[in-house]
């Protein structure tokens, strides 16, 4: 049994983490840690976890993080930076569902995270855990990065585009819709149900801080500089992120082979489904599933391929990849605990 | 591995069964039948199905039915009860979610479903499957009528009360919502988006098909007659039932012992959860979960007590419920493939 | 033109205000206060006043204020006791949305209110403002008491029930459903659509603060004692309240004239609709509109009389039926700017 | 006052027409009809109108129709065209709610709509009514052929930019969504709330009946032939359209006056209202309202504008830019009607 903690359980990642680890045959929980909260059972916080935790919110304790084999951090940007070091030399890996060991570039990071980096040797050895991408790389990492939500969308979706460099890597839209559990489980008015139910818009149109991290993703993949314009918009509904992707083919005929190689790069991809060409994913097809399900399409005598990608944000976008991540790191079957088909309807 | 089939499949409660049965270690599906979509494959009407089964929609097949261990109808009325006696005959068991079978009074049946009742040698013999009232039948069963999703809820929170005698039975008030699912996969204007999206109302407030269906369980409980009010509503949302309960203690000095009588009650049931006096269960806390939720409340002075209680309709009120059936009928722990906590947020 | 004040606006019952009395014909709004937002202008807060004011929130001011001609507070509990003595002085007449001058009785709304009542002159001054009631009072009131969301949904379909004796008036049950509107734009977690969206539950089962006002109420139109248990339950919506009401008739035979009472008893009543009996209110037939609608409901032989009323919390729940009583206290027609008809679908 | 009719009245459309002429000053509705429900009142169908219209739908007659000053079609594509040359005859004006003379190409009509146009001579007549573009002609037109709900929404978002020939016309991205109303309100399994409450998918992404009519209102700006990716969405909500659209600017420095540039243009527009540059227009800000609200964005060192643009797409979208095009065929202020704020929240 692999012996996990996890810093920050209070938020909806936490939570996730344990509504998927409750059966999880290979894992045990022996803490969560909550400054605000510690001493509060988490089945009275999470009602949906009564008779499955005997759990109480702790305070954070190296000495017992220290002694887990997994350490996850569902926790805001800058907490996780503070913690790693001496995780790490206590030889606890770690896996980071938030920001802080996404960007390799550290003076990017500050600019859009609004403090300086702490853990800069980290952060260069951090692994980005998109296993779709590096999955040999996690087998051995101490510390993996788990991709954004948005990043983890969107990044998918034009990978195998930009690998075969067929499109013209200066002009990548990519607009992406988002429920509401990706902006967390803090008490702010923008986000009660009466202001943004039954109602839609973009947000962050002007720069989000996951425009980097795609960035930085999309860079890789095509091996050079990319232009990619990001927007996010708010859905009235919880869970789920659609992101509508838009990229130029340089040579049209192409058309006639990108529904083959989508297929082909994903074929072992146990949780990225292609769907038929011009079918249309909904989000409720992957909700509570660790699942990225994509399928292509193209308007008449158009250059522009499109891609629709989907993912719940709070598994494959979150706790789903991180523990997709962990069973990588732990030569674990991949797909353990992550079996369950979404919930639907 | 029991061999299951599952006729009309094509609604949310033939969906929910196979979303469960994918997971689900002991079973094997080997046909799923819809007269109207024979040919295609269910993956592709529930693409959240997508490689969790290769099986396609087949015209209903009594021999192929009658090779199976274990049918379940996911029917509309009036189906299950025209092919169960020649599944009887051929020595399969079944547990029919739709509502053949549940009522004793076939006068009854005839009236509130409007058409003659086909089987009542078998409506004689079948079991009323709620476990937590007759789950030694149900193992010896062969045929069980599995519980509709209002009565379950009302009968489970009314359960003790009525068995211990401590309320008036005369004046039984059930106030209960719902989630639109419950009206199941049809094309009906009334259950557009666009007509019950933000907006709540009663219906059937005049009289509901499931209103005999509860009386017949709380007479069964109360051991006489009982006089029960049951007002249904629809919840702008998908999953998830709450009622409301009312009944007049006959001695308020009871009230001190109703907690403790509700948890006794329940203690060794897997899926009830009665949660602390004056909890306010939530549907969300059992979303895609076996669960009933349920808590006790008194108002200042009153001598009526509050019981609300919560499930998800197309689990503990229908395909969950049929599955935890199936479990004891064959002697799986009861648990089996229904282990999962609730998705939320 | 009516020189309108409104004290509190940044919340749901202010901005209600204001969108009603954008195309008011009489009324000009001269002030609107808040004290965390001064300086802010109102259509920068609220999007959907661009184009219709060019006011901004302003610090409270008596001097500004006493120059009205009607204030509105739209503020929590405590604000406007404090601040209508003198605006009284000043001869300004007041509407307030808030629960300060509701309760006749003092001790009582200590005990729910959580402090001392500051004026228990103008309490005792003060007109309860259910114009179905009480509309000459209003007529030439200084001070209304405009009535809560909930009591007015439910006092409105028990009052032909009570005021004809004809029901057993220790035997009230209302079971009232509530969109999130009703609960304010504070940024509180169980308020964030992450939490309530897609979830129903109860709350305040065991005592909510709108009980003793409904209970005088009723009080009210029986002449005498009632016994009313009340429970609230948060849909996943914004607007519209429902409340289904059990009565217990003392002479069934009364049954037959039920539909005519309530048609008399509301015939003369512009914001009060019968529907033909067995009819099912939607809340969306109310949204955004000054109306209450109602229906009756008998089961098969039984004494139990059913009222389905709806009503949307934010207008004859609150801001519309302020400014019903507004149009009365000065003489206008009673409907002037409340007109239009609800937002269907 | 304008004796009007409406064709087609039991859809979404049909019904905002009502609920908007309800409360206008100059217009009387003699007659609306549906064949399929001739004989029903409207305000049984849609309960938001009782006590606002006497009226029931009654079968279509030319004779009834023919003595209107105006008539609204709110029906199919196919049944206006066959309609309208005989009222054309009786001196009867017209504003077509439906797609049949909409688009001028009538061979691009055909293609797109499944059968032969019936009316070539009045689909070359026709004024297609976007005020914003054409309001003169609109003043003479005896037919008027009322804009989509998203060309509506994305033309007015282009237009300046195309107008001036600030971006590549051959690179134009519109990424729309829209709430579930935009269907209407057909018995269709896929618009049903278990359906596509809480998902978000794309539709129409390889090609859908307006992207015609885009193009064609968009080559009109441009002067010249533009090309243009458009993929709608499917919201869970009722109503509102967010278009984000994407341009590439063909001179970087040209950012620096595009806000004043959209000031400009709408600045005597009451209907478009151009809010501050990096703002994110809200569908709820326009819900119920005839309003376009849009902003300008642009991300770091991008030479890509964004645009937000946001409406009611059964208000501006139907049939409040079609009450707007009355106003203005018949010489009332364009506003007349239409001056009620958003119902927000």
């Amino acid at each position: 049994m692999i012996k996990v903690g996890i810093v920050g359980g209070t938020g909806y990642t936490g939570v996730e983490l344990l509504r998927i680890l409750a059966v999880h045959p290979e894992v045990s929980v022996s803490c969560i840690t909550s400054r605000s909260e510690a001493g509060m059972p988490v089945a009275e916080m999470y009602p949906n976890l009564r008779g499955h935790y005997d759990l109480a919110f702790s305070e954070p304790d190296v000495n017992v993080l220290g002694a887990c084999d997994l350490v996850f951090f569902a926790t805001p940007h800058g907490v996780a930076m503070r913690m790693v070091p001496e995780l790490m030399s206590a030889g606890v890996r770690v896996v980071d569902l938030s920001a802080d060991f996404r960007l390799k570039d550290l003076d990017v990071w500050a600019n859009w995270y609004g403090m300086a980096h702490e853990s800069p040797e980290w952060a260069e050895k951090a692994v980005y855990g998109l296993p779709e991408v590096v999955r040999d790389e996690i087998r051995t990492a101490q510390l993996v990065a788990n991709p954004g939500c948005y990043p983890t969308a969107v990044q998918l979706g034009f990978l195998p585009l930009l690998e075969q460099g067929l499109v013209d890597p200066k002009r990548l839209i990519a607009d992406a819709k988002s429920g509401a559990s990706g902006a967390g489980r803090q008490g702010k008015i923008g986000m009660l149900h009466g202001e943004i139910g039954e109602s839609f818009k973009a947000y962050g149109a002007s720069g989000h801080r996951h425009l980097p991290e795609i960035r930085q993703g999309l860079c890789g993949a095509a091996g050079g500089d990319v232009g990619v314009t990001f927007v996010p918009h708010l859905i009235p509904m919880i869970r789920g992120i659609e992101a509508t992707l838009y990229a130029e083919l340089r040579n049209p005929a192409d058309f006639d082979r990108l529904q083959a190689l989508f297929e082909q790069r994903f074929d072992d991809e146990p949780f990225v489904d292609v769907m038929p060409f011009g079918s249309h994913p909904e989000t409720r097809s992957v909700r509570g599933a660790n699942q990225c399900r994509m399928a292509l399409h193209r308007q008449e005598q158009s250059n522009i391929v499109i891609v629709s990608s989907v993912i719940d944000n709070l598994v494959k976008g979150a706790a789903g990849q991180a523990i997709q991540n962990m069973n990588i790191m732990f030569g674990l079957k991949e797909t353990m605990g992550l079996e369950a088909p979404a919930l639907l309807p």
